[in-house]
Protein backbone atom coordinates (compact mmCIF):
# COMPACT_ATOMS: atom_id res chain seq x y z
CA UNK A 1 0.00 0.00 0.00
CA UNK A 2 1.41 3.56 -0.29
CA UNK A 3 2.46 5.41 2.26
CA UNK A 4 2.86 8.45 3.11
CA UNK A 5 4.39 10.60 6.35
CA UNK A 6 2.68 13.32 7.75
CA UNK A 7 2.54 15.22 10.85
CA UNK A 8 0.98 18.51 12.21
CA UNK A 9 -2.48 19.48 11.36
CA UNK A 10 -3.00 17.53 7.85
CA UNK A 11 -2.56 14.61 9.64
CA UNK A 12 -6.16 12.57 10.87
CA UNK A 13 -8.36 14.82 12.55
CA UNK A 14 -12.19 13.65 12.81
CA UNK A 15 -11.37 10.54 10.95
CA UNK A 16 -10.17 12.39 8.12
CA UNK A 17 -6.49 13.38 6.76
CA UNK A 18 -6.13 16.05 4.37
CA UNK A 19 -3.54 16.23 1.69
CA UNK A 20 -2.27 19.65 0.32
CA UNK A 21 0.91 20.44 -1.49
CA UNK A 22 3.53 18.15 -1.89
CA UNK A 23 1.35 15.09 -0.17
CA UNK A 24 -1.35 16.09 -2.94
CA UNK A 25 1.68 15.77 -5.79
CA UNK A 26 2.28 12.32 -4.27
CA UNK A 27 -0.90 11.50 -4.64
CA UNK A 28 -1.53 11.95 -8.19
CA UNK A 29 2.17 10.70 -9.25
CA UNK A 30 0.87 7.35 -7.64
CA UNK A 31 -2.38 8.10 -9.40
CA UNK A 32 -4.40 6.64 -6.21
CA UNK A 33 -7.64 6.57 -6.98
CA UNK A 34 -10.88 7.26 -4.83
CA UNK A 35 -11.82 4.24 -2.88
CA UNK A 36 -8.10 3.10 -2.28
CA UNK A 37 -6.24 2.68 0.36
CA UNK A 38 -2.78 4.12 1.41
CA UNK A 39 -1.51 4.36 4.82
CA UNK A 40 -0.71 7.45 6.24
CA UNK A 41 2.19 7.51 8.83
CA UNK A 42 2.57 9.86 11.71
CA UNK A 43 6.60 9.49 11.47
CA UNK A 44 6.58 8.41 15.34
CA UNK A 45 5.48 4.83 14.84
CA UNK A 46 1.99 5.53 14.21
CA UNK A 47 0.07 4.05 11.20
CA UNK A 48 -3.12 5.07 10.00
CA UNK A 49 -5.09 2.44 7.14
CA UNK A 50 -7.01 5.22 5.22
CA UNK A 51 -9.53 5.24 2.10
CA UNK A 52 -8.93 7.79 -0.46
CA UNK A 53 -12.41 9.88 -0.21
CA UNK A 54 -11.71 12.55 -1.87
CA UNK A 55 -9.43 13.90 -4.85
CA UNK A 56 -9.95 17.48 -5.95
CA UNK A 57 -7.27 19.87 -7.90
CA UNK A 58 -6.07 21.35 -4.76
CA UNK A 59 -6.99 19.12 -2.05
CA UNK A 60 -7.13 15.47 -1.33
CA UNK A 61 -8.76 13.81 1.61
CA UNK A 62 -8.81 10.21 2.87
CA UNK A 63 -10.83 8.29 5.33
CA UNK A 64 -9.22 6.88 8.30
CA UNK A 65 -10.33 2.58 8.04
CA UNK A 66 -8.07 1.42 11.10
CA UNK A 67 -5.09 3.02 13.14
CA UNK A 68 -2.06 0.94 14.90
CA UNK A 69 1.34 0.75 15.22
CA UNK A 70 4.09 0.63 12.48
CA UNK A 71 4.87 -2.35 11.95
CA UNK A 72 8.83 -1.69 10.81
CA UNK A 73 10.36 -0.57 13.39
CA UNK A 74 12.95 -2.22 15.14
CA UNK A 75 12.97 -3.41 18.57
CA UNK A 76 16.16 -1.93 18.87
CA UNK A 77 17.05 1.91 18.49
CA UNK A 78 19.95 2.11 16.19
CA UNK A 79 22.47 4.93 15.79
CA UNK A 80 24.77 4.85 12.48
CA UNK A 81 27.81 7.21 12.90
CA UNK A 82 29.67 7.12 9.61
CA UNK A 83 32.56 9.00 8.47
CA UNK A 84 31.77 11.04 5.58
CA UNK A 85 32.73 9.23 2.47
CA UNK A 86 33.21 10.79 -0.74
CA UNK A 87 30.34 11.77 -3.25
CA UNK A 88 27.62 9.27 -3.85
CA UNK A 89 28.72 6.98 -0.80
CA UNK A 90 26.70 8.77 1.58
CA UNK A 91 23.77 8.93 0.45
CA UNK A 92 24.32 5.23 -0.39
CA UNK A 93 24.42 4.99 3.03
CA UNK A 94 21.24 7.47 4.05
CA UNK A 95 18.94 5.08 1.94
CA UNK A 96 20.40 1.92 2.51
CA UNK A 97 20.36 1.97 6.66
CA UNK A 98 16.98 3.29 6.35
CA UNK A 99 15.97 0.60 4.73
CA UNK A 100 17.71 -1.83 7.48
CA UNK A 101 16.39 -0.01 10.35
CA UNK A 102 18.51 2.72 11.44
CA UNK A 103 16.72 4.79 14.19
CA UNK A 104 18.99 7.94 13.69
CA UNK A 105 22.09 8.15 10.58
CA UNK A 106 25.48 10.84 12.15
CA UNK A 107 27.74 11.86 9.59
CA UNK A 108 30.88 13.02 11.15
CA UNK A 109 34.75 14.09 9.92
CA UNK A 110 37.42 11.70 11.34
CA UNK A 111 41.62 11.92 11.16
CA UNK A 112 41.22 10.37 7.05
CA UNK A 113 37.76 11.94 5.80
CA UNK A 114 38.54 13.28 2.29
CA UNK A 115 35.31 15.22 2.01
CA UNK A 116 35.16 18.03 3.94
CA UNK A 117 32.20 20.68 2.78
CA UNK A 118 32.12 23.98 4.50
CA UNK A 119 29.19 24.84 6.84
CA UNK A 120 26.85 25.49 4.16
CA UNK A 121 27.37 22.92 1.70
CA UNK A 122 27.45 20.52 4.31
CA UNK A 123 23.92 21.69 5.44
CA UNK A 124 22.12 21.22 2.33
CA UNK A 125 23.93 17.86 1.87
CA UNK A 126 21.91 16.75 5.39
CA UNK A 127 18.93 18.04 3.77
CA UNK A 128 19.74 15.75 0.93
CA UNK A 129 20.75 13.03 2.94
CA UNK A 130 17.15 13.41 5.10
CA UNK A 131 15.44 13.59 1.48
CA UNK A 132 16.56 10.06 0.52
CA UNK A 133 16.51 8.70 4.21
CA UNK A 134 12.25 9.87 3.69
CA UNK A 135 12.27 8.34 0.62
CA UNK A 136 13.63 5.19 1.28
CA UNK A 137 11.13 4.87 5.15
CA UNK A 138 8.02 5.31 2.84
CA UNK A 139 9.35 2.61 0.27
CA UNK A 140 10.58 0.24 2.86
CA UNK A 141 7.72 0.37 4.93
CA UNK A 142 8.97 2.08 8.16
CA UNK A 143 6.92 3.67 10.91
CA UNK A 144 9.54 6.59 11.42
CA UNK A 145 11.73 8.52 9.25
CA UNK A 146 15.33 8.37 10.57
CA UNK A 147 16.63 11.78 11.38
CA UNK A 148 20.48 12.77 9.59
CA UNK A 149 22.58 15.05 10.72
CA UNK A 150 26.23 15.76 11.22
CA UNK A 151 28.75 16.24 14.25
CA UNK A 152 32.25 18.06 13.39
CA UNK A 153 34.48 15.61 14.90
CA UNK A 154 35.14 12.16 16.11
CA UNK A 155 34.87 13.18 19.56
CA UNK A 156 31.43 14.55 18.82
CA UNK A 157 30.46 11.77 17.26
CA UNK A 158 31.51 9.07 20.44
CA UNK A 159 29.50 11.64 22.61
CA UNK A 160 26.40 10.65 20.96
CA UNK A 161 27.12 7.92 20.68
CA UNK A 162 27.91 6.83 24.19
CA UNK A 163 24.25 7.09 25.58
CA UNK A 164 23.26 3.84 23.47
CA UNK A 165 23.85 0.94 25.81
CA UNK A 166 25.64 -0.83 22.95
CA UNK A 167 28.78 0.94 21.57
CA UNK A 168 30.11 -0.75 18.54
CA UNK A 169 33.00 0.83 16.70
CA UNK A 170 34.51 -0.94 13.38
CA UNK A 171 38.10 -1.21 12.99
CA UNK A 172 39.67 -3.18 10.19
CA UNK A 173 43.21 -3.84 12.28
CA UNK A 174 44.67 -4.53 15.76
CA UNK A 175 42.92 -5.40 19.08
CA UNK A 176 39.44 -6.36 17.85
CA UNK A 177 36.77 -8.55 19.47
CA UNK A 178 34.41 -10.67 16.97
CA UNK A 179 30.76 -8.41 16.18
CA UNK A 180 29.25 -11.33 17.05
CA UNK A 181 30.59 -11.51 21.01
CA UNK A 182 30.11 -8.02 21.39
CA UNK A 183 26.37 -8.05 20.19
CA UNK A 184 25.82 -11.52 22.22
CA UNK A 185 27.03 -9.47 25.49
CA UNK A 186 24.42 -7.57 25.45
CA UNK A 187 21.23 -9.02 24.28
CA UNK A 188 18.88 -7.26 26.00
CA UNK A 189 20.03 -3.86 24.51
CA UNK A 190 17.44 -1.21 24.02
CA UNK A 191 19.80 0.91 21.96
CA UNK A 192 22.64 0.91 19.68
CA UNK A 193 25.40 2.80 18.26
CA UNK A 194 27.35 1.71 15.41
CA UNK A 195 30.91 3.68 14.32
CA UNK A 196 32.06 2.73 10.91
CA UNK A 197 35.25 4.82 9.11
CA UNK A 198 36.05 6.31 6.45
CA UNK A 199 38.04 5.56 2.59
CA UNK A 200 41.46 5.37 4.24
CA UNK A 201 40.20 3.81 7.79
CA UNK A 202 40.56 5.02 10.84
CA UNK A 203 44.01 5.58 12.60
CA UNK A 204 44.85 3.82 16.06
CA UNK A 205 44.69 6.92 18.35
CA UNK A 206 41.02 7.41 17.00
CA UNK A 207 40.24 3.64 17.65
CA UNK A 208 42.11 3.96 21.74
CA UNK A 209 39.23 7.09 21.76
CA UNK A 210 36.66 4.79 21.31
CA UNK A 211 38.08 2.53 23.52
CA UNK A 212 38.59 4.89 26.36
CA UNK A 213 35.12 6.15 25.67
CA UNK A 214 33.39 2.82 26.65
CA UNK A 215 32.91 1.26 22.81
CA UNK A 216 33.77 -2.21 22.08
CA UNK A 217 36.70 -2.15 18.98
CA UNK A 218 34.79 -5.03 16.71
CA UNK A 219 36.05 -6.97 13.54
CA UNK A 220 33.76 -7.70 10.88
CA UNK A 221 36.12 -10.83 9.74
CA UNK A 222 38.29 -10.95 7.29
CA UNK A 223 36.46 -9.79 4.17
CA UNK A 224 37.65 -6.32 4.07
CA UNK A 225 33.95 -3.90 3.33
CA UNK A 226 34.25 -0.62 1.30
CA UNK A 227 33.34 2.28 3.16
CA UNK A 228 29.67 2.35 2.57
CA UNK A 229 28.99 -1.11 2.57
CA UNK A 230 30.27 -1.66 6.05
CA UNK A 231 27.64 0.59 7.86
CA UNK A 232 25.09 -1.56 6.30
CA UNK A 233 27.06 -5.01 6.90
CA UNK A 234 27.07 -4.26 10.58
CA UNK A 235 23.42 -2.67 11.19
CA UNK A 236 21.63 -5.71 9.44
CA UNK A 237 23.78 -8.60 11.58
CA UNK A 238 22.97 -6.07 14.80
CA UNK A 239 19.33 -6.48 13.07
CA UNK A 240 19.58 -9.85 12.48
CA UNK A 241 20.96 -11.01 16.11
CA UNK A 242 18.32 -9.21 17.82
CA UNK A 243 15.24 -10.94 15.89
CA UNK A 244 14.71 -7.66 13.83
CA UNK A 245 15.04 -9.79 10.58
CA UNK A 246 11.91 -12.43 11.68
CA UNK B 1 49.02 -5.37 0.70
CA UNK B 2 48.17 -4.69 -2.63
CA UNK B 3 46.26 -7.98 -4.11
CA UNK B 4 46.70 -9.89 -8.05
CA UNK B 5 44.70 -12.59 -8.43
CA UNK B 6 46.85 -14.53 -11.72
CA UNK B 7 46.25 -18.22 -12.42
CA UNK B 8 48.24 -20.71 -15.42
CA UNK B 9 51.59 -20.26 -16.37
CA UNK B 10 52.34 -16.43 -14.62
CA UNK B 11 51.80 -18.11 -11.58
CA UNK B 12 54.51 -18.77 -8.27
CA UNK B 13 57.47 -21.33 -10.20
CA UNK B 14 60.18 -21.55 -9.12
CA UNK B 15 59.56 -19.24 -6.55
CA UNK B 16 58.86 -16.70 -8.58
CA UNK B 17 55.98 -15.05 -10.34
CA UNK B 18 55.67 -13.39 -13.64
CA UNK B 19 53.27 -9.75 -14.63
CA UNK B 20 52.91 -9.15 -17.91
CA UNK B 21 49.82 -7.59 -19.60
CA UNK B 22 47.54 -6.39 -17.44
CA UNK B 23 49.01 -7.34 -14.45
CA UNK B 24 51.65 -5.30 -15.20
CA UNK B 25 50.01 -2.66 -15.52
CA UNK B 26 48.08 -2.59 -12.35
CA UNK B 27 51.78 -3.05 -11.06
CA UNK B 28 52.18 0.58 -12.74
CA UNK B 29 49.02 1.84 -11.34
CA UNK B 30 49.62 0.77 -8.17
CA UNK B 31 53.42 2.41 -8.04
CA UNK B 32 54.53 -0.69 -6.67
CA UNK B 33 58.36 -0.40 -5.90
CA UNK B 34 61.00 -2.34 -6.06
CA UNK B 35 61.31 -4.71 -2.81
CA UNK B 36 57.48 -3.61 -1.83
CA UNK B 37 55.31 -6.60 -0.77
CA UNK B 38 52.38 -8.37 -2.55
CA UNK B 39 49.59 -10.91 -2.38
CA UNK B 40 49.24 -12.69 -5.65
CA UNK B 41 46.09 -15.40 -5.00
CA UNK B 42 45.46 -17.70 -8.02
CA UNK B 43 41.38 -17.63 -7.49
CA UNK B 44 41.04 -21.12 -5.95
CA UNK B 45 41.78 -19.92 -2.07
CA UNK B 46 45.89 -19.61 -1.76
CA UNK B 47 47.42 -16.49 -1.24
CA UNK B 48 51.33 -15.71 -2.32
CA UNK B 49 52.91 -13.09 -0.40
CA UNK B 50 55.56 -12.16 -2.48
CA UNK B 51 58.30 -8.86 -2.51
CA UNK B 52 58.48 -7.21 -5.86
CA UNK B 53 62.12 -8.39 -7.51
CA UNK B 54 62.21 -6.97 -11.27
CA UNK B 55 60.48 -4.03 -12.71
CA UNK B 56 60.90 -3.66 -16.53
CA UNK B 57 58.82 -1.91 -19.56
CA UNK B 58 57.08 -5.42 -20.53
CA UNK B 59 57.90 -7.27 -17.59
CA UNK B 60 57.91 -7.69 -13.74
CA UNK B 61 58.83 -10.73 -11.44
CA UNK B 62 58.07 -10.86 -8.18
CA UNK B 63 59.62 -13.48 -5.12
CA UNK B 64 58.32 -15.60 -3.19
CA UNK B 65 57.93 -14.81 0.51
CA UNK B 66 55.24 -16.98 1.89
CA UNK B 67 52.10 -19.58 0.64
CA UNK B 68 49.13 -19.80 2.80
CA UNK B 69 45.52 -20.46 2.52
CA UNK B 70 43.69 -17.21 1.72
CA UNK B 71 42.08 -15.84 4.97
CA UNK B 72 39.24 -14.45 3.30
CA UNK B 73 37.32 -16.89 2.33
CA UNK B 74 33.92 -18.17 4.10
CA UNK B 75 33.47 -21.64 5.52
CA UNK B 76 29.91 -21.64 3.61
CA UNK B 77 29.93 -21.44 0.07
CA UNK B 78 27.17 -19.54 -1.02
CA UNK B 79 24.98 -19.09 -4.60
CA UNK B 80 23.32 -15.69 -5.17
CA UNK B 81 20.66 -16.03 -7.40
CA UNK B 82 18.88 -12.56 -8.17
CA UNK B 83 16.24 -11.91 -10.26
CA UNK B 84 17.62 -9.74 -12.52
CA UNK B 85 17.05 -5.49 -12.02
CA UNK B 86 16.95 -2.85 -13.80
CA UNK B 87 20.39 -0.42 -14.82
CA UNK B 88 23.00 -0.65 -12.67
CA UNK B 89 21.20 -2.20 -9.74
CA UNK B 90 23.07 -5.77 -11.15
CA UNK B 91 25.98 -3.63 -10.67
CA UNK B 92 25.89 -3.00 -7.39
CA UNK B 93 24.85 -6.48 -6.27
CA UNK B 94 28.03 -8.10 -8.20
CA UNK B 95 30.34 -5.88 -6.04
CA UNK B 96 28.44 -6.21 -2.98
CA UNK B 97 27.98 -9.50 -2.45
CA UNK B 98 31.87 -10.34 -3.45
CA UNK B 99 32.53 -7.99 -0.64
CA UNK B 100 30.09 -9.94 1.74
CA UNK B 101 31.20 -13.62 0.59
CA UNK B 102 29.15 -14.91 -2.24
CA UNK B 103 30.94 -17.92 -3.86
CA UNK B 104 28.95 -17.48 -7.53
CA UNK B 105 26.15 -15.12 -8.31
CA UNK B 106 23.26 -15.69 -10.99
CA UNK B 107 20.69 -13.36 -12.94
CA UNK B 108 17.99 -15.32 -13.84
CA UNK B 109 14.50 -13.75 -15.30
CA UNK B 110 11.49 -14.50 -13.58
CA UNK B 111 7.57 -13.14 -14.20
CA UNK B 112 8.45 -9.60 -13.16
CA UNK B 113 11.71 -8.82 -14.55
CA UNK B 114 11.96 -5.29 -16.68
CA UNK B 115 15.21 -5.94 -17.64
CA UNK B 116 15.27 -8.52 -20.41
CA UNK B 117 18.79 -7.97 -22.72
CA UNK B 118 19.34 -10.17 -25.92
CA UNK B 119 21.88 -13.22 -25.74
CA UNK B 120 24.74 -10.79 -27.08
CA UNK B 121 23.74 -8.05 -24.54
CA UNK B 122 23.10 -10.10 -21.82
CA UNK B 123 27.10 -11.90 -22.65
CA UNK B 124 28.58 -8.64 -22.50
CA UNK B 125 26.68 -7.91 -19.34
CA UNK B 126 28.03 -10.85 -17.81
CA UNK B 127 31.33 -10.15 -18.52
CA UNK B 128 31.14 -6.56 -17.06
CA UNK B 129 29.76 -7.74 -13.25
CA UNK B 130 32.36 -10.36 -13.71
CA UNK B 131 35.13 -7.44 -13.93
CA UNK B 132 33.58 -6.30 -10.83
CA UNK B 133 33.46 -9.30 -8.67
CA UNK B 134 36.80 -9.51 -9.53
CA UNK B 135 37.89 -5.85 -8.68
CA UNK B 136 35.69 -6.13 -5.43
CA UNK B 137 37.40 -9.69 -4.67
CA UNK B 138 41.00 -8.03 -4.50
CA UNK B 139 39.66 -4.87 -2.98
CA UNK B 140 38.14 -7.23 0.03
CA UNK B 141 40.70 -9.69 0.07
CA UNK B 142 38.87 -12.55 -1.05
CA UNK B 143 40.71 -15.99 -2.13
CA UNK B 144 38.59 -16.34 -4.97
CA UNK B 145 36.76 -14.48 -7.58
CA UNK B 146 33.43 -15.19 -7.55
CA UNK B 147 31.71 -16.30 -10.95
CA UNK B 148 28.89 -14.73 -12.83
CA UNK B 149 26.58 -16.61 -14.36
CA UNK B 150 22.89 -16.11 -16.27
CA UNK B 151 20.11 -18.33 -16.26
CA UNK B 152 17.42 -18.07 -18.34
CA UNK B 153 14.31 -18.82 -15.97
CA UNK B 154 13.42 -19.50 -11.99
CA UNK B 155 13.34 -22.94 -13.18
CA UNK B 156 17.07 -23.00 -14.02
CA UNK B 157 17.96 -20.74 -11.16
CA UNK B 158 15.90 -23.84 -8.95
CA UNK B 159 18.34 -26.04 -10.72
CA UNK B 160 21.34 -24.54 -10.20
CA UNK B 161 20.53 -23.75 -6.88
CA UNK B 162 18.71 -26.70 -5.18
CA UNK B 163 22.25 -28.39 -5.09
CA UNK B 164 23.17 -26.44 -2.00
CA UNK B 165 22.29 -27.68 1.86
CA UNK B 166 20.63 -24.75 2.83
CA UNK B 167 18.19 -23.34 0.12
CA UNK B 168 16.58 -19.93 0.82
CA UNK B 169 13.87 -18.02 -1.00
CA UNK B 170 13.50 -14.42 0.05
CA UNK B 171 9.63 -13.61 -0.34
CA UNK B 172 7.90 -10.54 0.85
CA UNK B 173 3.94 -12.27 1.67
CA UNK B 174 2.25 -15.07 2.38
CA UNK B 175 3.47 -18.19 3.90
CA UNK B 176 7.04 -17.46 4.94
CA UNK B 177 9.41 -18.53 7.92
CA UNK B 178 11.67 -16.09 9.47
CA UNK B 179 15.28 -16.01 8.43
CA UNK B 180 16.24 -16.57 11.15
CA UNK B 181 14.91 -20.09 11.78
CA UNK B 182 15.67 -21.08 8.08
CA UNK B 183 19.35 -20.76 8.65
CA UNK B 184 19.19 -22.03 12.34
CA UNK B 185 17.71 -25.60 10.95
CA UNK B 186 20.58 -26.00 8.82
CA UNK B 187 23.97 -25.28 11.58
CA UNK B 188 26.40 -27.43 9.60
CA UNK B 189 25.08 -26.71 6.09
CA UNK B 190 28.56 -26.34 4.28
CA UNK B 191 26.95 -24.78 1.48
CA UNK B 192 23.74 -22.10 0.30
CA UNK B 193 21.35 -20.78 -1.70
CA UNK B 194 19.87 -17.49 -1.51
CA UNK B 195 17.19 -16.30 -3.89
CA UNK B 196 15.98 -12.99 -4.40
CA UNK B 197 13.10 -11.48 -6.56
CA UNK B 198 12.66 -8.47 -9.26
CA UNK B 199 11.63 -4.76 -8.68
CA UNK B 200 8.04 -6.02 -9.03
CA UNK B 201 8.98 -8.99 -6.50
CA UNK B 202 8.06 -12.72 -7.08
CA UNK B 203 4.29 -13.84 -8.47
CA UNK B 204 2.62 -16.25 -5.71
CA UNK B 205 3.43 -19.33 -8.18
CA UNK B 206 7.08 -18.76 -8.43
CA UNK B 207 7.10 -18.91 -4.71
CA UNK B 208 5.15 -22.50 -4.99
CA UNK B 209 7.44 -23.72 -7.61
CA UNK B 210 10.41 -22.67 -5.26
CA UNK B 211 8.75 -24.38 -1.95
CA UNK B 212 8.12 -27.52 -4.32
CA UNK B 213 11.52 -27.72 -5.11
CA UNK B 214 12.95 -27.89 -2.01
CA UNK B 215 13.76 -24.18 -1.13
CA UNK B 216 12.53 -22.69 2.34
CA UNK B 217 10.20 -19.49 1.50
CA UNK B 218 11.62 -17.02 4.00
CA UNK B 219 10.75 -13.87 5.57
CA UNK B 220 13.60 -10.83 6.56
CA UNK B 221 11.28 -8.94 8.62
CA UNK B 222 8.60 -6.47 8.23
CA UNK B 223 10.81 -3.88 6.47
CA UNK B 224 10.78 -4.12 2.64
CA UNK B 225 14.20 -4.32 1.05
CA UNK B 226 14.77 -2.83 -2.44
CA UNK B 227 15.67 -5.39 -5.15
CA UNK B 228 19.21 -4.80 -4.85
CA UNK B 229 19.58 -4.61 -1.11
CA UNK B 230 17.86 -7.59 -0.40
CA UNK B 231 20.52 -10.04 -1.91
CA UNK B 232 23.31 -8.52 0.27
CA UNK B 233 21.03 -7.91 3.54
CA UNK B 234 19.89 -11.94 3.25
CA UNK B 235 23.72 -12.88 2.38
CA UNK B 236 25.06 -10.48 5.20
CA UNK B 237 22.99 -11.88 8.12
CA UNK B 238 23.81 -15.93 6.85
CA UNK B 239 27.49 -15.21 6.97
CA UNK B 240 26.90 -13.34 10.47
CA UNK B 241 24.83 -16.43 11.61
CA UNK B 242 27.37 -18.87 10.27
CA UNK B 243 30.11 -16.85 12.18
CA UNK B 244 31.59 -15.57 8.93
CA UNK B 245 32.04 -12.30 10.27
CA UNK B 246 33.56 -12.62 12.74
Amino acid sequence: MPRFFMSGSNIISNGVAVFRGSDLNHIKVLRIKLGERLIICDGEGRDYECRLSRLGDNIAEAELIEERLSAGEPTINTTVLVSLPKGDRADFIAQKCTEAGAHEIVYFFSEHSVSRPDAKSLAKKVERWSRIAGEAAKQSGRGIIPKVRSASSLAEALDIGVKADLKLFMYETGDRIPLSAAIGSAADAKSAAIITGPEGGFEKYEADIARVSGFTICSMGPRIFRCETAPLAALTALMYATGNMD
